[in-house]
């Protein structure tokens, strides 16, 4: 799937985006932590009423403390997929995955906080078995140069291809191939690659291509 | 110094709160991450607007990305302190520190989603110099019985005494002299051991009232 990332925006640029076009182009649209802490979860009910709810919504959330009542808030709000922080406590973990199972919504494990030397965080997080392992590289570490390709060549939830992969963090027409071929994701994110495009809903195109193309042949 | 945190509460729930009773007895009003995911970081303009701006006011962001602009988004609403996750990237942690610096804020590392075993971040966390370092408990561990001093004595934080301590997590007038006498925390937060009691006036005056002694005596 194909998902596009509303990061560092205003609600009117965001509305924008959100065309026919573009909501053809991608599967899920997520709403980013920048979005959510400028507005509030209420902008999650304002882009579901925008988008008609015909779409998978996604509120990032990287939840890190009292996991069942932020899962809730999200959900209510309207958000069908909710992210956790791979460093929350085991217990703030169990209940983001319980109040999600509860709700028919996806959790969305998010690896940016992971340190990789954390053995019993990773048996961990495998068996609570969530919906999506997000391998994300931070922004602030893409702007530096870092690389989603080689930082996933470290990690063994790739290798192992146990849980079902999301990708995020400066991926971009020129390096989706590469990815697509390597980590083999269920969800692929674009934001600043999209939002930030001289045409956007192009952008959303020629990468949906590369998508489609790389799974279907 | 002594802190309130205002976390899962409605807009006049944290209203009513801040009595001027209440902003008499402590000396730093903490908008939590749960009031900021609810409500958008609006919620400390309006904050800073009952309180009439005599008190510090600290928005617990928990940034895990996007450092810059998140810190100068918190800042922007009223903010004098933004926390950031230890988990967070090396650059969005560097990040957080520059724009703290740069605006006269405070930056306050919050180790909820740390590996204890990364020695590598606490190294550099010491580095870093943050104004403040939180040893924070998960109210979702603190639930099912986790003890913030048994956590703390796991950390070398709190045995070298490098950086000055925030403390939080399940703090209330039964255990905040153990925690003053083992941790000497520079900041003592108490959530909803304060906003849950019958009497919030009275729980926040008692806890004053040991914090002044302890110090004092």
């Amino acid at each position: 799937m194909f998902q596009i990332a509303l990061d560092i925006l205003t609600k009117q640029e965001a509305k924008e985006l959100l065309t026919p076009k573009m909501l053809n182009t991608v599967d899920i649209v997520e709403i980013g932590t920048p979005l959510i802490i400028r507005y509030g979860l209420s902008i999650v009910e304002q882009i579901k009423d925008w988008i008609k709810g015909d779409k998978i919504l996604f509120a990032d959330t990287k939840i890190a403390d009292a996991g069942h009542w932020e899962t809730c808030e999200a959900i209510s709000s309207g958000a069908n997929m909710v992210s956790v922080l791979a460093g929350a406590s085991f217990n703030t973990l169990e209940e983001v995955r319980d109040a999600t199972q509860l709700n028919q919504a996806k959790m969305v494990v998010d690896i940016i906080d992971l340190s990789l030397s954390d053995e019993s965080k990773i048996k961990f997080i495998n068996t609570l078995n969530p919906d999506y392992l997000c391998i994300h590289l931070a922004t602030d570490v893409v702007k530096k140069g870092g690389s989603l390709l080689e930082f996933s060549r470290q990690l063994s939830f790739v290798s192992s291809r146990r849980l079902p992969l999301m990708v995020a963090g400066g991926i971009h027409p020129q390096n989706l191939l590469d990815i697509l071929k390597n980590i083999q994701p269920a969800v692929v994110v674009a934001g600043s690659s999209i939002t930030k495009a001289s045409d956007p809903e192009l952008e959303a195109q020629n990468m949906r291509r590369i998508i489609d193309e790389t799974i279907l042949y």
